[in-house]
């Protein structure tokens, strides 16, 4: 493990750290070869049905999406989107396009905005790994604010749990970003619901 | 490929960008299931062998080290070393620390600092693939400027140039960072050098 052997630090002594590397604590050897790897794993992103869109609506997802931003720029990540009004509600305006299209919908965002790229359109912001958990966690909520049907929550829940992996373009750890099925997502978040 | 197919853009037109997504042009199916994948690849290190050190000797190591640093801080990067001279000898003392140590030399880093756990240790520091060309650059021409011994370059670059891609902590683009083998850092950078 990535930790101090030091059981009495002295103050000059490196502070502990969980790095993942594979010869912590060892003197690695001269002229050794580090195998080839990757940086993070992208999960299969599992995109909404038709059943979303037919079941919830362009009105519903478009209050899902408009009550998600509303929170996330309240939200520690808010100096992503320090905007005037007008312009933050036309950006949410455009990704509640991009949501309806890519659930079926018109081809609206195409038509305006080109094509969905979404890790290219994010790279002008920074997003680290607590950033996408901000992010799904405010999701989360907008859920129960929003009365999304709860026969979607999972579905939608589980594209965006791991498309929002890909959005990820700041790394402050080596570790994988955490996985949040729709069960840990209750249990994590439930009870911090407003009531 | 990733470009706007527009002849006459619109003022309101998306700009054209290269995200080298499999689907762009075409409309996604509803639905879909994108592939498992992962972000950047990271190739093999090779690290020094012990014909380094024992050609360089410690002392033409060290004073590589400081003028690669000497260098950077001049740069467009030079933001990341901002501190007093002090701090900043200080911290490429431990860097040179380092390069010492994993050549074969004195476990002076590890014992002052603890293991290397080089990508952990800069995470605190935003590294973006522009970064490390610039760190590269910098390193071909301190070799030059002093006088590092001409049989261990390529030995000592092909370590470097494979290691620093792992620095990379803040992606700008989906490609790939830029690979620069030997041959390539003196087609690139030796006419730049001063007389």
């Amino acid at each position: 493990m990535c930790q101090s052997q030091n059981a009495h630090p002295q103050p000059a002594a490196p502070a502990p750290h969980a790095c993942g590397c594979s010869t912590h604590g060892s003197r690695p050897e001269v002229g050794r070869r580090v195998p080839e790897a990757h940086d993070m794993d992208y999960p299969e992103v599992p995109f909404p049905t038709a059943r979303v869109l037919a079941t919830a609506g362009a009105a519903s997802l478009r209050k899902l999406v408009f009550r998600h931003h509303e929170r996330l720029r309240q939200s520690e990540i808010g100096h992503l989107f320090a905007m005037d009004d007008t312009q933050f509600a036309k950006l949410v305006g455009h990704i509640a396009d991009y949501v309806v299209e890519t659930c079926g919908g018109p081809q609206k965002f195409t038509e305006e905005r080109g094509a969905g790229c979404m890790r290219t359109r994010h790279f002008p912001f920074t997003i680290d790994e607590r950033g996408r958990e901000v992010w799904m966690e405010n999701l989360f909520h907008a859920m129960e604010e929003t009365g999304f049907p709860l026969e979607l929550r999972e579905e939608y829940w589980t594209w965006l749990e791991a498309m929002s992996i890909r959005m990820i373009n700041r790394r402050t750890t080596k570790a994988q970003p955490v996985r949040i099925d729709w069960a840990d997502a209750n249990a994590r978040y439930r009870e911090t619901v407003a009531a």
